[in-house]
Parts: C-alpha cells; structure tokens; sequence
C-alpha cells in the first residue's frame, strides 16, 4: 500500500487515499450530503461502509478547481470482507489457489500479522470499486436534490449518477513508488528480457497483464516465421515459385501458437488465481434504460427492455449499416485500383526513379484511408452498439468486436485478396501488402501512444511540468497528485490493442508466404509496441482499474477465427503457385481437387488437433481437481456430521413403524 | 416402491428387497461374513449402512441353485441421506429443480409425509449402487479368505470382488406391477403416440430415456424428409439430375435438427434434474488396475498407470490395428466390387429376371460381411480399449467409440463414397445404398432383440415359461423373481443403439438424394426399432441402473461430425449432378470453385449456427442462473452474518492503532 498519502477521515484517524471519485462542480449539497452518508454507512444498514473524504485544495489551488472531489478508501478489514466478496483467489498454504474467506485468512499464504501487504493497491481499488458499484437504492425515489434522477430499490447508486452525468469519474489513484519501479524494471531500460507480468498483474490487474503476455508470446512466436522470412529475402528466393514451403510453414504455425497460447494463459490465470475463480452475477451496463420490470434472474427491480426490439434495431439499422460501410469499403479500394493502374501507365511511359516511387504513393494513401475509415467506423459501430442497448457489458463488448471485426478485416484485406485470387499479381500483392503494413504501423503507433501524449502536454502545459516533477518528487501533496491525475485521459481498455494485434496477426498469417519480411516488420513493430504501451499506461493514462480476467475472452476466437481463414488462404495461394502447378500440367481439375482435398485435410486435423490438445496443462488440471474433489469431500462430511446426528437415536424402531404404517406385506 | 416383496432383516424388520448381489457358490463363508458385516456397519465405522439379507431358495429350489444370493435394501432414511449423497435435483416448492439436502426436505414439492414415494424405485437402486461402490476397504491387506485378493485404504470393495471375479454380478431387481403398467403404454398397443419418456425415466433412468428420446426425435425430424422422398420416387424424379433440391434440403435439415435437438435435451434433462447436477468425482474403471500409488488429486492410494505406457500402447498398437482392420475392409471392398463386376457381366450376356436379381446379390453378401465385419471388430476394440488400460469409464468410453466409429463409418460408407465419387455411377450408388440400408437394417433387429431373446429361451426353457407366468401372476415368491432376472441377459448400455441410429443418419444424411426413399426406411425402422428395442428392455434384459444423463454425450459430437461430413458429401453430389454442370458448359474449373466456395459458405454458415443458437432454452438458462444468483447470494449473506459479527465491535479505534503500528507518516 501507498505509504507517503494519507488523508484523515472524519472522526479523525486516519486512511490511505485509493479511489477518487469526482462530481460536477455544480452538484446539490443535499445530493453530496447523501451520497457521502451512504458511502460511510454500514453495510447492516445497506452503505458501503468505506472511508470517505473530501479534497481540500492544496497550496497551489486556485478557484478553478473543483471542489467536489472526493477520496475514498476502507479499513483493513473491510477490505478482506471486500475480497471475500469479489472472490479473489489467494496463494493458500499448500500452494494452491483458493477462494479468500475472511474466517480462514491465517491459511493463506502471504497473510501475516493483520494482513498488511497481502491485497495489492490494484486488487484494493477493484473491492472499492466493487462496493461502490454495489451501493444500492434503498427506498429513495430520486437523488436528493434532483427529483428527475430517478431511484427504485436495488438501483445502484454510482451507476445511475454516472449516467446522469452528476459523477463525472471514478478512477484509482497511481502509487508513484511501485509505478517508478515498474516503469523501471519494464521500458525505462532496453534489455533482452521477458516484461516482467507479475508485476504489470500486481500494478494493473490480470486483464492488462494477459495483453502484454499475449503481446510477448505473440512477438516470440513470429520470430522463426521471421528467422525463415530474412533469407527468403536476402538470398532472392521469393519468385513467387518457392513461397509454398512458407506458406505450409504459416498454416502449421498458425494453429499451434495459438493452442499453445490458450495452455500458457491458463497457466498465467491460474497463478494469478482467475482461472477458476467464479463470475460475479452481472449487473446492467451503466448506459442500458427500459422500462422498470422485474429481473426474472434476480427478482430485484430492474430496466427491462424488450429483446425482440433489441434484435430489430439488430437486424433492421446495425446490419444494413455495416453492410453500407463495407459497400463504402469496396468502392473505396476500387478508387485504390483505379489510382494503382494510373501510377503505373505514368511509370510505363518513362519510368524514373520518381516515377518508381510514384507507385508507392496509392498504396500509402489508400493505408491512411483505411486508418482513417477504421476509426470513424470504431465510433460509429459504438454509437450504434450502444444504441442496440445490451443489458449486460459483456454482449455489449461482444456485438462491438463482432462488428467492429467484420469491418476492419474487410477493410484491411479485402484489396489483398482481390489482388491474390482475382487479379492473381503476386507483385502487386506484395507491394500492397509491404506498403499497407508499413504504414499502418507507423500511423498506429503515432495515434495510439504519441498523439495522446502529444495532446496532453499542450492541453496541460503547466501541470505536465509538474507531473514530470512528480516522477522525481515523492513530497508531492495529495489534492496536486490527485488534479494531475484527474486531467490525465482516460484508457479506454485493451479492445484497441488487441484490434491491432489481430491486423497484424492477419497480415502475417494470411499473406506473409508472398512478403516474408513482414514477419520481421511485425517483430519489429511489436517490440515498439511493448514500449510504447508499456509508456502510455504509466505515463499518459490515468490508472485504470484492475479487470480480473482468466484469458482474453472473444479475441481467442477471433485470432481462431483468422487462423481457419489463414488456411484456406494459404492453400489457395499454394495451388496458385507455378511450382504446384507445373505438377498438373495437364488438368487444372485435378489440381483443384488435390489442393480442395488437402485444405479439408487440414481444417479437419485443425479441428481434431483443437480438440485433442487440452487447454488447461495436466498439472494445473489435477490442482484444480483437486479442490473440487476436496470441496466435494467437505461437503459431504459436513451433510453427514450435520445430518446423521438427528436420524441415529430413532434407532431402528423407528423403522419397522414406518415400514408398518406404509401398510406393507411381509410376504417372502 | 414395490409393495408386493420384503424380506426379513436380522433383526427382525423387513425390509423392500431393491438390489441382487450375486456371489460365486464356492465363495469363503469369511469372505462371505466381512462384506455382509461391512455393508451392514454403521457409516461412520466406515460401511454402507445397508440392510442385506441371503435370499432363502424357495418351494421350487434345486440344490443346483446357487446359495449365494444376497438382496440388498434400505431405511428410507438411509436412501434420502443417500440421495444427497449422490447430488440428487428434485423439484422445489417454487417449481425450479435443487439439489435434495435432507435438512431441507420438507420444501421439495413430492415431499409427503416422511417421504414415501418421494424417491422412485430407479433412483433408490442408483443410491444403493452408489453406497456400495463406495464400501472402500479400511485396513484390511486383502479380502478374508483371500490372500491374493489384495486391498488398500481406500479401494472399492465391490470393485475389487467384482475384477477378481467373486461377486458374479450386482443387480437392480424389476418392479412387476409398474414394468407391466410401463409395458402396457410403451409398446403393448400400437397407437400413434409420443412414447412416455418420463415412464421410461422414472423406471430406467434418465441416460436411457434420453435414448428413447432422441430416438423419438430423430423418427420425427426424418418425417418431412420422408414426405418428401416419396413423390420423388413415385414420379420417378430421380433421373439423377432433380436431386439437387434434395441434397440442399439434406444440408440444412442435418445442420438443424442436430442444434434443436441440443435444446430440447436441455429441456429434458431439466426437468429431470439433471442438467445442473454436478458431476462426482470419477472413480478408476474395475478391471484398471497398476502399481500401488498415491493419487494426486485425491491424496488416498491408488493404483497408478504411466501415461506415457498408455500412449505408447495406443499409438504402437491400437492404432497400426485400426489401419490394419481398414485396410482389410477396403481389400473386402474391392472383392465386392469384382462380384458385381462378375454379375453384371453375367446378366449383361443373357438378361433374365433371375439374372435381374443376381445383381444384388453381391451387395447382399457385401451388407452381411460389413455386418460381421462390424461385429468382430467391435470385440476386438474393446479388448484393445481395455487392454490400453484407462483410468476412469468415461476416457474408456471415448476411446471405444472412436475406435468403433472410424471402423463402422469406413465399413459402411468407404464402397458408397468410391460408388459415388471415384465411378461416378449413380445407378449402383442407388442400389447399393438400398441393399445395404435394407439388410442391415433386417440383420440389427434380429441380432438385436430377438436372437438374445431366442437363445435366452433355449437356455432356460423352463424358466422361461415361469417368467411368462410372472408376468400374470403377481404372488411369485422373491427367490424365484431373483432367480429369474439373475438368469436373464446383462443389458451392455446404449452403445450399439446408438450406434445403429448413428449409421441410419450417415445414410440418410449422406446419400438420400441419390436414394430418397431411404428416409422412408429408416423411418419404418425406427418405428419398429422403438417396439423392439421397449420389448427387449422390458422382457430380455435385466433391469438396468439408471445412469443420470443430461445429454446424450459423446454421441451429439459423433452426429455433429457426421453432419459436417454430409454437407461436404451433398455439395460433391451437387457440383456433380448434370442439372448443375449445365450452369459450366464451358469451364470445369469454374464450376468446381463455384461449388468449392458455396461449401466454404455453407460450412462456416453451419459454425456460425452453432454458435449462435444457444444450447440451453431461454426460460431454462433463466431458471438457471436464477438458482445460480440465489446461491451466491445466500453465501454472500452467511458470510456476512457470520465473519462481521466478530469484526464491528473492535470498532475504529482498532483501526486507528493498526495504522499507526505499521507506521504511516500522515502527511497531507
């Protein structure tokens, strides 16, 4: 826990600051007044019973600032009652990982004294958070002060006044101490190290950490691929004749790396104890509104909204319209085409070295065209997303990347497969390809840590001098760590970077047989990419809360997704190739045939190997066996030692009466 | 509960006789007194806690009669503590489906007075079955009587008697009054009706009338495809040239009635309660047996087998054999195929109407081989399997019907697929299938029911005629009854029905097109497969124990693969009839990417679908993340209740101290 912060708490002992909560300026007293009471109050009486505080400007406060920012944090032992709550699996004295109870705490392993040091500030903020998010209605109507911001029992608190827009955010603090060592120890010096995730797990919770390890796992899984695409390129060997090699070196590939990846991150999740830890009951997304029903599930008071509504919006506005952008998608490439075959006649008629680079030119503004129609499509397919209006966050984030998927895969390859399979010029498809990848990197790596930086200095010029100050100076006061912070942008999760990952994942996997430098190109990209989001967590972002996460969810599916689709690629691109053809010479039918049957082949053995292959490694299997056996054996001695009891006295008396009174027949 | 039969305890109660342990006659009287004494001791001296008396030969006994027959039964209070045991889901007040407690017993809705009639007689069998499987050995070296017949703490005395070959068999005895009641609306009238699957559950389990079920169910779903077989066949559309229709008909309807069927087990196994029940630990299967370990998961001591044995033994062994066994039905094959070639020759010189019917002779022959063929494998597999030597059933099971699946599809279809796409011959594809789908059909209902029948007959004529008179005459003593069914077939489980209907389906769903009256047949054969296979439940073979099932298992996977082999087999007949060659007069090539790439379609469709339809209905997921909402909720508030008392009345001052002793500085 912080150690130099501490902020004294009404009755005047005192706590460390976690969590921030901020409202508008303009809030009704009365509505803070409630809030804060509700927040304090014990949880016999339905509050959260948390430490609460609020702000006071430091030195340099001006009269800008707003006044209605408010600290919260909780007593040590609200805080293990909180972790029993959230169910966070803990290191247990055996070495295995267990359900964290309140009553069993000396069991566990890293539990000394009172427990000081045994929850991380992250997995502190995410109770706080946790609580606060389940702080619910009582009989209120409304928000005190704003008759129109409606309450009904069960009704959380902070979610509605989040969607109402009084609650401007609620984020947790940074620790400067353990973020300078983990700024250290991650991108402030160039090594030839794995990132240290346990870590990046303990500072930013298991969801950030199972991005960057799937981020390194990534990069050390391209690094044969590019190990084999060097040579291919220095010794000339790619005329289009001897990619078939590559290309069964990319099918292979890429339904291993990511069977492999599936056991590696259950090892992960397993040792940070999400692997088995159970889901939480999920409550409505903040945005989602209906008319107040009754939850069948829960039987509380809740928005209900009609699904079939919900699936016309689907099927009536969200499909035409992506349909549309993919239409806008393809007229777009075919303007591509048209200025590809413009930039050619000119080069044909006297080619020179400008003329030469003058065919670059399509490519690269068709890549910035692509960027930039990827991300007006990004918030249009939220907007629209949010519209659908899903109850719960998890369908919500689901119908997203669905949408968001189908577009940019469309977007970003389907001038590459019009190129391969129609056009059938391995020429152009590399340089398209070599002039996509490359642009596309550079324009990402510019939007995605820099701009924002960029844009953060110049909004807050003044207090970047004094956050850099901050990264030197521990002696920095409360309220000036807390107004930097709080003007930092906000990290919107990893939706992005794993959107990028994935692009690139299907340039590599698709079409690298025809460019084998893209593997390295990728490589290289991925290495930056460490530092420059490593940097943008520490530095730019405001913290964000830890996300408990046991794998990487729908993007599990989706890079599957792209792998079925890289082996039907390839295989078209190895029966395109001369050199299997020129093993049919006579009949393309044939050759048809075999390349079909052996794509079957291969999907089939990708689905079998799928299967076969476990997705849990056997020593984790059989630790996590092992507790559900024990749970099972607990409870049964519980239900006998409890029941038994009772029954063993009637002796057997008892029993003949029964047997009696059911009016049996002794006849044998 | 049988109300007809009871048996005098030692004690002088009675008790309803529900289970047969069969002992070899030459058994020790030690042996014989230890286990009555362990299955009677009391649970926590480590027995079962059953009552078990030695069936006295009745008036009719012979000296041949073995003496060593033991019924097993008891208290009503045992059984429900023994229903909790097993993890029993009955039917709450509020209609949903719980897991019984005896604590809680009262608020099950079948609950009636001390709860007679609340568990039905299948269940109370499970139960029994289940306490005895789980009489383990205390610290006896090995069974008194027995040196060689060694046990260790923990190992199942049952199992182990029953692997060295002691007890004979453990039996469930049948229930006149309601297997003559059950009988009567099963099969005894033929009426249209659906079959009464909660009748067949509540007598034979859920596991068996899943069977039934999706039996009914797979009859049901081939109607409209019969319906529409029919005029095909009448009109004589079958040219060879309109079944495109019905191969796209074919693709869609295996796809679908594959993922309803998914829901409508769901349903089933809800209602039964056991789609939620939790699975219990897996004990090893009787005949595995290995070098005296400790299990890791368990912690008790086990025998332990090498994996890496196993796997050599599968991959040296068992599988060189099933290439061995597909290579010797691809040799049979070809020998069917030089008959037909010698027939066809012979009625092609002088055509007759015997030489007419000399044509399908070959296949004749060639079905009744494929029979056998199927047969003897089928033994030799689960020789193999058990030789492999695997620790639990259910990895035993697996092995087996993969073993047994690649052999019997490859027997059947290998010669249609060759007809179909290496000769191209449409005719003989379409007598071929007939023949084979007609035999077959014929040989399965004779093997199946009546052959077990008949020689059951043979054997114990006598018997025979007394059974015959059981089932009139409800005052047979309890001895004959048990000497009867002790006498009757063993049923082997559900996997050669299963089996039988997985072939139907590879028919049906492969080939129909070519041959539309196969629906037809099948479904005439399922029609009497659904009599014979009632019949052969209820008067051939002894009572089974009922299985809890939530599904049908490894099956739904085995029909799924063979639905996605049917749609890559309808879009070949499709691509190859005239009707669509037409479309290509000029380019083959175009036609086979055409076809090619509406397969792709329909296959990731098909993915898609799957993963789209949700398996579990809609107002059962409700139901069950109702119960699941309720649990969490319930620990939360035990938890709550009990760890907070101990915490509040520290109060803050507590808190204030532990601040200060960890040394805070508290700056602000």
């Amino acid at each position: 826990m912080q150690k130099s912060l501490s902020v004294y708490d009404s009755d005047g002992s005192t706590f460390a600051p976690l969590v921030v909560i901020e409202l508008v300026s303009e809030t009704k007293e009365e509505a803070i007044a409630w809030l804060l009471n509700r927040v304090r109050d014990k949880q016999q009486d339905g509050g959260a019973e948390l430490l609460v505080e609020q702000l006071t400007p430091g030195a340099q406060g001006t009269e800008k600032d707003n006044p209605n920012v408010y600290v919260v944090g909780a007593s040590w032992q609200r805080l293990l009652y909180g972790a029993e709550d959230v169910g966070l699996f803990k290191e247990f004295n055996d070495g295995s990982m267990r359900g964290f109870t309140y009553a069993n705490k000396h069991n566990f392993k890293e539990f000394q004294g009172d427990g000081d040091g045994f929850l991380s500030m992250a997995e502190c903020q995410y109770i706080i958070k946790h609580e606060l998010d389940n702080l619910r209605a009582k009989d209120e109507a409304h928000v005190p002060g704003y008759p129109k911001m409606k309450l009904y029992p069960g009704k959380s608190v902070i979610r509605r006044m989040q969607s109402k827009g009084i609650l401007v955010q609620v984020f947790p603090l940074h620790e400067k101490e353990e973020l300078k060592r983990l700024s250290f120890s991650w991108f402030k010096k160039i090594k030839l190290s794995f990132q240290p995730l346990d870590d990046i797990r303990h500072y930013f919770g298991e969801g950030m950490a199972l991005y960057f390890g799937f981020l390194e796992y990534f990069t050390l899984a391209l690094i044969p691929m590019a190990l084999i695409g060097i040579p291919y390129y220095l010794f000339d060997w790619e005329d289009y004749d001897k990619f078939t090699v590559f290309a069964g070196f990319n099918l292979v590939w890429c339904t291993v790396i990511l069977e492999l990846w599936k056991r590696l991150s259950a090892s992960l999740a397993y040792g940070w104890g999400t692997l088995s830890r159970k889901k939480a009951f999920e409550e409505p997304r903040p945005g989602f509104h209906g008319v107040l029903g009754v939850n069948p599930v829960t039987g509380r008071a809740e928005p209900l909204y009609s699904n079939a509504k919900r699936q016309l919006r689907i099927y009536l506005v969200s499909v035409p319209f992506v349909l549309l952008c993919l239409y806008l998608s393809l007229y777009v490439m075919m303007i591509y085409f048209d200025m590809e075959g413009w930039a050619l006649m000119i080069h044909d008629e006297e080619p020179t070295f400008w003329t030469g680079l003058l065919l670059f030119i399509p490519s690269i503004i068709y890549a910035v065209v692509i960027e930039i129609m990827n991300l007006i499509y990004r918030y249009a397919a939220e907007f629209l997303t949010g519209w659908e209006n899903h109850r719960l966050e998890s369908t919500f984030q689901n119908h997203l990347v669905l949408k968001v998927l189908v577009f940019n895969f469309f977007n970003c390859f389907a001038s590459l497969f019009y190129i391969a399979f129609v056009m059938q010029d391995m020429v152009l498809l590399r340089q398209s390809l070599a002039t996509l990848l490359i642009t596309s990197q550079i324009l990402n790596q510019i939007m995605e840590a820099f701009l924002p930086y960029w844009l953060q200095r110049r909004r807050n010029k003044k207090a970047h001098k004094r956050m850099i100050k901050t990264m030197e100076d521990k002696e920095l006061p409360l309220s000036e760590q807390v107004k930097l912070e709080a003007d930092m942008s906000t990290y919107l999760g990893t939706f992005d970077d794993y959107l990028e990952l994935f692009l690139l994942f299907g340039y590599v996997s698709l079409f690298s047989c025809v460019y084998p430098l893209a593997a390295v190109l990728v490589v290289l990209n991925n290495v930056t990419e460490v530092y420059s989001d490593a940097f943008k967590m520490c530095k730019v972002f405001k913290r964000p809360f830890s996300e408990p996460a046991a794998n990487i969810g729908v993007w599990q599916l989706a890079f599957e997704a792209m792998s079925v689709i890289a082996v039907v690629t390839n295989c078209a691109l190895i029966g395109m190739s001369p050199q299997v053809k020129s093993y049919f010479p006579e009949s393309e039918t044939q050759l048809i045939m075999w390349v079909v049957g052996f794509e079957h082949f291969l999907l089939a053995s990708k689905f079998i190997l799928t299967f076969v292959i476990p997705d849990v490694p056997k020593h984790i299997q059989i630790k996590l066996s092992r507790l559900e056996f024990e749970s099972l054996e607990a409870l049964k001695k519980r239900s006998q030692a409890h029941g038994r009891k009772c029954w063993r006295p009637r002796g057997s008396q008892r029993l003949i009466s029964d047997e009696e009174r059911r009016g049996r027949s002794f006849r044998y």
